[in-house]
C-alpha cells in the first residue's frame, strides 16, 4: 500500500467560491482507476503554515504511477492546483516493516 | 475525528539497533487510551527530505489532549523523540465539511 498525501495552502486571493470550485475539482480525481480512500482534508494543527489537505492509496507503485500520468490528474493541476495553490508539500508513505524481533 | 500526524527524520548517526528501539518504544504509544488506528510509516517520496511518519485518530480533541500530556507521551518526547529525531513537521487533518451545494 502507497498513501500518498499532499498538505497545502491556497493562495490569499481565492475567495470561498473558487475554494469550492478547487475542492469539487479535486474529488472528482477520486474517479480516476486504482484510487482509494480518497479524502479532502483540513489542516487544524498550528505547528505548519498550511490549511489543506488530500490523502488516497494505491495498491503499487504502478497504480500510483497511472493516477500521476492520467489525463484527469494532469488537467487538474494545470487547471486547478497550479492556479489555487501557493504553497504544499507531498508526503508518500508505506507501512513501516513490523519491527524486528517483535514478530 | 482527528488525525494527528507527524513527519520525520532520524539523526545521521542513529544505527540500526537505535532505530529498533525507538520504533518499539515509539509503538507503546498506541496503548495510550483514546489513541486509534496507530501506524508507523515509512516515508517513500523523493519531494521531502523526511524518512519516517507516525499517524494516529482521535474522536476528539479532549482525547489528542489526554494523549499529549499522559506521562507515557512526556516520557518518549524525553527519552526517544529528542534524543533520536533530526527534523520533523506536524500535521494534524480533520475531513473536510462536504462541499457545498455537493451534499
Amino acid at each position: 500500500m502507497i498513501r500518498h498525501t499532499v498538505v497545502f495552502k491556497l493562495k490569499d486571493q481565492i475567495d470561498s467560491l473558487q475554494e469550492q470550485a478547487f475542492f469539487e475539482a479535486a474529488l472528482a480525481l477520486a474517479a480516476i482507476p486504482g484510487v482509494q480512500k480518497f479524502e479532502g482534508l483540513k489542516q487544524i494543527g498550528t505547528k505548519n503554515n498550511f490549511n489543506f489537505g488530500l490523502s488516497m492509496e494505491f495498491d503499487s507503485a504502478e497504480k500510483y504511477a497511472y493516477y500521476n500520468n492520467h489525463p484527469a490528474h494532469v488537467q487538474f493541476v494545470q487547471e486547478h492546483w497550479i492556479p489555487t495553490v501557493q504553497d504544499f508539500l507531498e508526503i508518500d508513505y508505506e507501512p513501516l516493516e513490523p519491527v524486528a524481533g517483535n514478530s
